[in-house]
């Protein structure tokens, strides 16, 4: 028997409220604007430059990995393999953080992290505090929670404690949690300035909200490293590491520090959600990672910020007057300003037919909230003279437009 | 600066309704009474055969990965690597199932698939249909979406269509989605018979809810192969499969498969849940089934009817004839039932004692819906002598309990 009809109405009629978030992918949006232009330069693509990804190492440490399978191929260890998550904890006293295996989990990326602290604590409506601009990829997954968004400002010193205060105050409402990337932000490169730290701190202790902190780019700065981490100041704090930009993403390996008590509600919910991560790849990030990473880290600080300036220096050769930017002490990320008024979506229609586009800012926003004017160029994933060359047609494609709107 | 102080209790206070559920987990509460024990016999772990774990063709298969995995670090094949869902396509054949690659989605193990159907359809308090006895990992993770459950009631013959449609319309509800494991179902062992198949797709489209089937066994059969999937009747039905069971289950690879237009939003949701699998351990599986699969499952199934008879004929010896249990065609458990008014919570505190243990069936229903007469035995993981030295223990304790509450 074969039933030829199909009552896929029927099922969409049956979808969850949260289903409408699921329509479209932002990043493949970007995408499709240039993916028919074989010489285009895309300064959308988030991602860690491929030609530093340590392929022959990894594929190395998985052998070593597979020597030892035979015991681990069983459901086990949702908490991921223990030595990584020792050797976690070694390395996030780079960034000030002193926490034991025993608060430590590992993830799907730090994009799990994301979805199983949501799990854990938001119910359909609950107001949440986002950064305004940040990270696309967050607010996705919060939509499926049904969130609702307070914006915090920011300025180039970061997230703002008092502006978000009077924000909250005048809305009259009780977040439940704030998502911030406080060092290198996505998109912005900023950082939060240390005086700003313990206000911020002492403001979610006060209010009664939990800090989320997202920490992908903490260990690729340029010069001096950067204030420590958030976490380290306060062992409430959730904090996300992750292994995507310093190894690789397509291994899928991050991690999450949560105080005890939320940690072992969160191995539950990972349970719910997927059982355990693949622990063969943990494994093989742990053989990659030992004795190498240091090393690895300190000669990606050295990439990007060559792509840095590669492209600063550029942007400062062709961009016309009007236009700001910031100038990032790490991570992947210029965020730049058009003067009040111009669009950036407007511009990305102009210079994607110029061969050159990026992620207007407007798309880091929750719905309703955008701000027109910046977008974010990316300079991880390009080697220098593609950087080169996509500011120089960026500076044209920005010229023409202000011209067009004087 | 640190702060010593702790807002632990403000954390519990904004944690999300559904959170109560992520209280305990079921397997290692199972695992807490004889794992002191170290010659105790445990039929609770419905994990596959260790010794069945094809790991050197595993180990080999990844360095082949490996050595392609220069283009395949960077973020991307949400759906999973294009040649292992072209390899599911073919397999899914053998279950009747006629579905392009293009409605195949790779996910963590059919526990992410089950994760994100859930997702996709249910609002909190959508009523769902699961069988009773179902999958305590199921009921997991439509917890965690705060599903109100319906019990469809079984026989050896599967899931009643009839009795469900009355039990339905009693309650005057419209259910979202039906669960179902329709072949050597988790945990009776028993399948739907062919003659009740059109029955249960008939009353889906009647009253419009979808039917997500769990076929994580389909393959391992004994003698004769099973029905065809419901799927292959029906390209409505949204199909769960895994390699856990035929691989191993540590790898974390399942699939899914789905209309076209639930598959785009399932992507997406994935998106949000963890951006996509680890690429490496998908090409993996790939080279290890490929021209190796058939015969390695043809051996499992020698093994595994091994494993059942060996069961099954001490508890032919062994077991007070009051006690009645099912003869699976196939999958990895037997299902027992005590005479009435009999609890296997109690049998278990005796049993536990004399050095075996197994999985009360009250467990495996939705709360306050459970039936305490039945249990679970999982005859996949262990050796024959052990499956006969446990079914001795275990007639002893049904013995001494059935004894002691005349």
């Amino acid at each position: 028997m074969t039933i030829s009809t199909n009552h896929t109405s029927q099922a969409a009629r049956s979808l969850a409220r949260r289903s409408i978030t699921f329509e479209s992918s932002p990043w493949s949006e970007a995408w499709e604007l240039i993916q028919d232009k074989p010489d285009a330069i895309y300064f959308g693509n988030g991602a860690p430059a491929r030609d530093a990804q340590p392929v022959e190492r990894l594929g190395e440490a998985s052998a070593k990995a597979w020597q030892e399978a035979a015991g681990a191929l069983d459901y086990g260890e949702i908490a991921g393999y223990e030595p990584l998550r020792d050797l976690i904890a070694d390395r996030m006293r780079l960034r000030g953080i002193d926490a034991g295996s025993d608060e430590i989990m590992v993830t799907s990326g730090s994009q799990q992290g994301i979805d199983l602290i949501a799990r854990l604590m938001l119910n359909p409506g609950d107001p949440i505090i986002v950064e305004g601009p940040t990270y696309i990829g967050a607010m996705q997954t919060f939509d499926a929670y049904e969130a609702t968004y307070i914006t915090a400002p920011m300025d180039e010193h970061g997230l703002d404690p008092a502006a978000l205060a009077e924000k909250v105050d005048a809305l009259g409402v009780a977040p439940k949690l704030l998502y911030t990337i406080p060092t290198f932000q996505n998109p912005t490169g900023f950082s939060l300035s240390p005086d700003r730290r313990p206000a911020l701190l002492a403001l979610a202790r006060e209010r009664g909200f939990m800090i989320v902190e997202d920490d992908p780019y903490g260990e690729l700065y340029f010069g001096s490293p950067p204030a420590p981490a958030l976490r380290a100041d306060d062992p409430e704090v959730i904090y996300l590491g992750t292994f995507s930009k310093t190894i690789a993403p397509g291994i899928r390996v991050g991690w999450l520090v949560a105080p005890p008590s939320l940690l072992d509600l969160l191995l539950m919910a990972k349970e719910g959600a997927d059982i355990h991560s693949d622990r063969i790849m943990t494994r093989t990030v742990f053989y990659t990672a030992q004795g190498f990473l240091d090393e690895h880290v300190a000669r990606l600080r050295t990439l990007y910020q060559s792509r840095r300036d590669a492209l600063l220096m550029e942007m400062v050769r062709s961009m016309p007057s009007e236009v700001r930017w910031s100038t990032p002490g790490g991570g992947f990320f210029v965020w730049a300003e058009l003067p009040e008024s111009h669009s950036a979506s407007e511009l990305l229609r102009m210079s994607a037919a110029q061969g050159v586009a990026f992620l207007p800012g407007s798309w880091f926003y929750p719905q309703g909230q955008a701000v027109e004017s910046g977008f974010r160029l990316s300079y991880s994933s390009l080697p220098e003279e593609k950087l080169v060359e996509g500011a120089r047609r960026l500076g044209r494609s920005v010229h023409d437009y202000l011209q067009q709107t004087r």
